[in-house]
């Protein structure tokens, strides 16, 4: 599932106030991820048993005990991320991707993080949500000098607490978000059985802004973004959430966009259980089909998936289900071509006017497409074209799934064959 | 109230996977409402009783009982909605109107609901935040084929629990949305008294582009609308919420636009006791006088209206309350244009500087505008100039109104004459 | 700590319906702050005894006992304020500032509050979810007619419930809310014992459009301010919140912009305890680090600052902490420059070329500004620069600070210097 490249310059230069050189002999190297798809996690051999979380086309980092401390290492670069097939990004993030890998520990580990900067600029790590030392808050010039290009920092702490967090950077932090700099960060309870689900999932909201035909986001737009994705994937690339019927279920969700999403599931009602403040007692939860997540916070949901069927899980703003297009178009409903198109045929065979009766021709008659950019509408499911992107997938919840162990990754694949298989274009 | 019209080509052709030919000759006639009022509704004559909701500016459809099912008949097709009086917009609608009327059904009620495409493309109806079957979900491409032009589908499942929900299409959704197409759905209930309330009011918000002495929204546009709406309607077309002193009331409303939508009442603190994931408990409920309802959400507040007189209700983004306008203007706050004006004057013996003591001049001396469009600031009241627009209206409590029985349309009018009398240009 | 001025031609002048001569002599002259640093409050000397707020960059206001009743003046007006250092605008406020100043009171006082009118054009004031009779809600048209240029109104209620609240005009709403007329105003509980915290700190976002080297608001903006503020300041001009370890904080923040502002605190996780409609009870409330405040509403968050240090305190909206920029920039980060800036290196020798690596050296290499605007990342905190704007602050939590009495200035004030020693440029 990982490779584990050495570091090249960057693990050679520490920045000596934070690691000395007997623990620089001492450093793991880092692990990256192969490919896109979501890398089901495997039950962990070593430190306090829990149960892990599916990073939607992502991946958990792996660790190493070291004297009963976690340690992790977390390398800042820049990274090519597949928004999905036929559109990839230059983006910045962690170890080979962006988002960085999700941190999975248990309430009372003691964590040591190295965070090698590979940028072309200066970072830090802001653990957002976590209770910890004022030193260890990752806030460059407030609480900590930002890490140098080329050079490793290190933070420790112990988990005092289990939730649903996140790191992110707090240096040039609009700009290094806006490349993708981000990651979810789980505290699982101490006692494993305690919030107890089958199958528990976690994204984190994004959005970009990058020109059809070009590959690096805009860092400074603050509203029109035209690629709005979770853990930088966009419909048809985001892997489906394969549930057993009957398993009780739980979505994690943070969002570091600029606006809120509201996340809308079909077919079932569900709780918020858990915030990045932590968990919500149960006299105070409320019964939603969407919920709307605030920028810079994070919400889990559960519910019982007692409906078979592919349900639709996506955000409820139209335009965050849509693939890149213009915001400042005239309108053609009711704009009658004919004459105009009956002129352009006899000059032009292939003519057509588009528009005048919406736009769902866009989701059935793909249109060529300038190099490295995605369709407005796509997808295809059983019944048809989906005329969806952006924000959009399915909960598959199937009487047919072997239980397996959790954590084995036959568990999450669905019995047809890929876990995405009617969905990837 | 309604008018029945036959359905012309539409009714004939039916999607053959789904209403046979003997089904056909069943298929109840569509009604149609009269007007841009308020329709209020009468308590039910056939199947389980329930205390009706009071759509504004709206209305309920009727149903035909069948065997056990209650069969109702949506139109999709294009409409022309006044949104206030003297603009009119050329909207895409259910049995003419946007929004189609309002659905109300009873806990346990099994529902067949006929859909029939007269719009230009095809179309599906999601039931948002119903329990139902998978294949009754709505959702083009995935959970059905989508309902071509000229055909009729069939909806049918059971309502397993009560609460507010709504109805939408789930093809070419960014657009059939942008155009006005959604619908209260209504579940009472199994006992009327559980809930029970003595008004309950509903509508849903939705936004429009519609450039000044144009017609067609603007089907694009992701941020910058200039007609922010209540059912379709603005400002002084919005009916005020007639209410009698120390009524229990609710008001349910949900949002398809594309941002939050704080709704502020004035005078009455109140809590949330629904959301379109079900009735939130006792313990769980905050007091508030302003509910921000989400995207693709939907909250019902209740209060007891113990203070008598007229209370504003309205969204709290201060643009929200204007008619169309442009947001990309220079301020003339502070320009001393004195020197100019009087060179002016000599000119043009009416000339008049605009904006240099701030805009309250426009809601009190309106200017000519071109056709079919709004002031930006608008309404008399009791003390003169309202300056407003957009999602705004008025909640009035009176001693004096006539208790009547629930669903009487007397018992909605206001003693002194038409619901809006006052504010009605 | 306040200056008292006569109302030139403005007291002298009262609206008759509302001010009678014999009223005209005990009107109560208006009191201004000096500058824009936070004046830490004193206990209340008359009246009821509360534990009074601390309003970041502003004051409260005095009143005089008069029968019974608490008597206020605000005058509503054309105001200068510096939103920080090197920057001022040119609003509108009351007694002399934008926000005007918070008004604390008792549950039970009655309040008389005379309002003066020194604008360019007409006005009000709407007592933001205060519960009070009809005539004094005012709404311009609706409940009252506006108050004219020159004339003074009187507002008189009795207050209820306790809580947290605010006043605005409701007067040409939009452009008086945009210039910055806004003031906080609290209800203390009658039993000063109730929902006791040690630091009860209170502010109001809002948000301008002020191009660079320009002083006044552009009224006409709906999305794209270029200011993110509190109280009409922005860092490193916002005090930060200074907190002895181990006490019990309050943090009021009501939201008058065009959009939520999720505010987030570092090191701490926190509960809403109160809204604009009243107290949370227990069983209702959740755990957070990041309060969505919607627009038109308020949160009272509480927490118990037991970690010491320097903790951020700012909206997650990562453009809202950042100083006024461009959104429509093209990207540079991957750029090559090295071929241009040789060349240019050779005609310009400062030349440098921005942007190609992120943005990190804007934060720590100030470049010359037009006139009177601030810079897009700034500030300098003990480990180096900030990289900050807009909407952030520091809750500086110590061991070290004396005690005092509760509303002793100095009490407030930070053992090693000013409030705001670090942060200030």
């Amino acid at each position: 599932m990982f490779t584990r490249r050495s570091l090249l310059t960057g693990a050679a230069a520490f920045a000596a106030a934070a690691v000395g050189r007997a623990a620089l002999a001492a450093v793991p190297e880092p692990a990256y991820p192969q490919g896109p798809d979501t890398v089901v996690p495997k039950a962990p051999s070593t430190g306090r048993p829990f149960n892990p979380v599916i990073t939607l086309n992502g991946w958990s980092a792996p660790w190493r005990m070291n004297n009963g401390w976690k340690e992790f290492h977390l390398v800042a670069e820049p990274v090519v991320r597949e928004m999905a097939p036929g559109m990839k990004a230059n983006l910045w993030g962690y170890n080979g991707q962006s988002p960085g890998p999700t941190i999975e520990v248990v309430e009372g580990d003691r964590v040591r993080i190295f965070v090698t900067n590979k940028l072309p600029e200066h970072t830090t790590i802001h653990w957002h949500g976590i209770l910890l030392p004022n030193g260890m808050d990752g806030v460059g010039g407030l609480t900590q000098p930002q890490i140098p290009v080329g050079k490793t920092y290190v933070y420790e702490f112990e988990l005092t607490k289990s939730g649903t967090f996140m790191y992110h950077p707090h240096a040039d932090e609009m700009v290094q978000m806006a490349m993708g700099m981000m990651g979810l960060f789980i505290v699982h309870p101490r006692d494993a059985n305690q919030y107890r689900v089958d199958r528990d999932f976690g994204f984190i909201l994004n959005a970009y802004d990058i020109d059809p035909g070009s590959y690096t986001p805009k860092v400074s737009t603050m509203t029109d973004f035209n690629l709005w994705s979770w853990n930088s994937r966009v419909f048809p690339g985001i892997d489906p959430l394969v549930i057993r019927r009957g398993d009780r279920v739980r979505i994690r969700v943070g969002n570091l966009t600029m606006t809120n999403h509201p996340i809308h599931l079909h077919g079932h009602d569900f709780e918020v259980t858990c915030t990045d403040g932590g968990w919500v007692k149960e006299s105070a939860r409320w019964p939603e089909v969407t919920t709307d997540i605030p920028v810079g916070a994070m919400r889990a949901v559960e519910f019982v998936a007692n409906a078979p069927g592919d349900w639709a899980v996506h955000c409820h703003k139209s335009h965050h289900t849509m693939g890149p297009m213009g915001h400042d178009v005239p309108t053609m409903i009711g704009v009658d071509h004919r004459g105009l198109a009956k002129r352009m045929i006899t000059l032009v065979p292939d003519f057509m006017t588009m528009g005048e009766r919406g736009m769902a021709d866009m989701g059935e008659m793909e249109m060529p497409l300038p190099d490295n950019t995605l369709p407005m509408m796509t997808g295809t499911g059983p019944f048809g074209p989906i005329e969806m992107g952006g924000m959009f997938t399915v909960a598959k919840v199937r009487e047919g799934l072997a239980r397996g162990a959790y954590g084995d990754p036959g568990w999450y694949q669905h019995p047809k064959g890929t876990v995405a298989y009617e969905l990837k274009a």
